[in-house]
């Protein structure tokens, strides 16, 4: 298993990170299986999304935000609620197919991790597995 | 890794593809392991739920274009930002036990391609990991 | 492949299932992969959150009753479609890295069985895969 390490720098923020994944997968000689790519956060998430204008992750963050409010009569006292309640509903991993020794994603897609609770230090684990 | 293409006939729909999952899982080989259901796309995603009433999928499209408004003062250019962000609510994948040889799923479930800006001509990557 | 039995009380409820799937993975004497832990229904999901405060679970499930109003014109007659939509914005599953023959969680995470149509008796199914 490899860890990417990562700094965020918002309260919210999705920061791509396909290109570091797919480089372990093509150093990781595993030529057909998929990729796990896992958050060990409980207040950020994996999610796939669309790799060119970036204007479509500052829709997502906004809507995201607007549907869970940062305050909303939580009970949980850090105060921050809202962003494991996104981290649940991106998801803690997402699993991409490897073949022909390549990380698949498709044309327009890439991987973000999705910090809710920034900015912080932050870790992805990632673990190539051939099938 | 194989694929199986699709047309989508309406704006949102969910598509259902575990019987055309199941055979490319039985044709595999593989006995025991999973199998993952990758969606390439950005605008659409993959989810498991029932498979017998579809005044269920009718209720979850209904309320997924409730809670994500197809218009809310999005900043993308294409006007397809709410398919963006339920692509990811969905996820853009789903993994499935194989064992004895056979996708296993539920007695109610079956899995659904999720169409959020259609129609569209759309593909289905499946990979069937051998554990 | 395994399966976990267990019981919820409530209509809504997010189950500790962490301790149950890494015993699991230690038994299997897989070192290196991933673990598959499947929810076989479809009004109840399995998600990744802080182990630590309840609170977490109590504000999560209230804010995603919130969203996802358990009455709202839905056309399905057994009257829960809430649940199924709950269920696949939670996920059908998570996977998580195994590594080193443990499963790989991070510090404050743990595995919730997530029912949103309880009580009922329910089943996770867990296969582990040796990458």
């Amino acid at each position: 298993m490899k860890t990417i390490e990562l700094r965020t720098r918002s309260r919210t923020e999705f920061v791509p990170i396909g290109d570091a994944v797919a480089e372990l997968v093509a150093a990781s000689g595993v030529r057909e299986g998929c990729c796990l790519v896992f958050s060990p956060h409980t207040t950020a998430g994996i999610t796939i999304n669309e790799n060119a204008d970036p204007d479509v992750r500052t829709d997502m963050l906004k809507e995201l935000n607007s549907v869970i409010p940062f305050k909303d009569d939580y009970l949980h006292t850090e105060g921050n609620s809202a962003a494991h309640i996104k981290a649940s509903l991106m998801g803690s991993s997402a699993t991409v197919p490897v073949s022909g020794g390549a990380l698949r994603l498709g044309t327009w897609q890439t991987l973000y991790f999705c910090e809710f609770d920034g900015p912080r230090t932050r870790e992805v684990w990632v673990q190539v597995i051939s099938g």
